[in-house]
């Protein structure tokens, strides 16, 4: 993929919703609200604030509606995409931004909202670990990495590696040299204090108490893409052959 | 500093303020929202929206009168900093909420807000690598590494630094399995795309480049510690004996 010429404008968006992990989205928004000769667009059905999953109050400015054709469309995650699945406003968003865009850069599970939007079909991606067996359920190749890019699709692994995500969109869109000083700025040269930070690094115990507690959610995700997915895949008596 | 009984509810809270950078707060936020039995405040002088250096709104939802003493208070950096740093107001918050609290956690250049409340003397700590040299304009020990633990106050170097430290946080706070669990949750497993992240490692064309862009307001901020500190050391004739 070409990059963009610096003089074009660029337009970066973000959905953010209810019950939203606020760092799927913040992490990228420090990194891609400083693109030279960008705006980023921070939308959602309209423009109260809305709680994270955590309480963080953050404010949409711009309605669905009102988001110009982006040339990057970011999909944060977090428990309240959810419902997000189902919901057709923001389905028809996202595959409407997606016909145009650059890019669509999903962080966490994310990926399950663009997936459940019928984009992923055959396309290599990642989500937060404790979705990511929910990823091929929509007919997506799940990749075991921090970040993917599969054409216009750059997908990022759990919550913090939307930061790493978001420095390679910044390379993809301007070169190596505007992230490398975006990361220079940020002072990213990150030393986490533990080996805690995937299910193959972790304390086995911890990860089994997360894998339980995380369990429920990864059903009820896996539910709606079973649901959601039938009319394209048809009555479960149906041949494989007939159901692409 | 021992680690508080896990009954113990802790109150933790955050001050915000017109252009902060949003990530010296959200990405501590990220893991000190997860404390268990815990309560985080996010704290300014009237309860109106603040947007961060790039735009971001972030809503505070308790005046500084309305904080409770804090076990930890998070003071974050950015541009917005500059006028904290005379801000009297504000200063005595730190101050007085410093006077009981177990740990004063600084990101980025929120340093030198702490150090303009005249509380590190003395004090080993960091910043964020361009306004690095400021540091000793308040007393303190710069010390060049990521997170720095003296005390009760631990200081994380820029912006995404404060991550590292709040996981550091975690830990001290209620325990390194804690601090696994939520970094495991987090994904934080940082891969960053380049090697850019401190000015040792940045090709060096980026760091002369940054640092000509940061000269100014590095200037300004040791023009303020100069003269706020003034009446402390006393004028320039006095001897160093007399000014302590």
């Amino acid at each position: 993929m070409p990059i963009p010429p610096p003089d074009r404008h660029l337009h970066i968006g973000a959905i953010i919703f209810p019950q939203i992990d606020q760092f799927d989205f913040t992490g990228p928004f420090e990194v891609l609200s400083r693109i030279p000769n960008s705006t980023f667009h921070i939308a959602w059905k309209d423009k109260s604030p809305v709680r994270d999953a955590r309480g963080l109050l953050l404010t949409p400015e711009s309605t669905l509606a009102e988001v110009p054709p982006l040339d990057v469309l970011l999909v944060p995650g977090g428990s309240g995409q959810v419902p997000l699945m189902e919901d057709e406003t923001v389905l028809s968003f996202i595959r409407t931004q997606a016909s145009h865009a650059q890019f669509v850069f999903s962080v966490c599970t994310g990926a399950l909202t663009v997936g459940a939007a019928g984009l992923l079909r055959g396309v290599r991606c990642t989500t937060h670990w404790a979705s990511f067996h929910v990823l091929e359920h929509f007919g997506a190749i799940p990749v075991n990495e921090r970040v993917v890019v599969d054409g216009k699709f750059v997908s990022a692994a759990g919550v913090s590696s939307g930061i790493d995500g978001a420095l390679r969109m910044a390379a993809l869109l301007r070169g190596d040299r505007v992230a490398q000083e975006i990361q220079l700025y940020m002072q990213y040269a990150p030393e986490p204090p533990f080996h805690s930070g995937t299910p193959e690094t972790a304390p086995a115990e911890i990860v089994a108490t997360a894998r339980a507690a995380a369990h429920d959610l990864a059903e009820t995700r896996i539910a709606i893409a079973k649901r959601i997915t039938k009319p394209a895949t048809g009555p479960k008596s149906t041949s494989s052959a007939a159901a692409s």
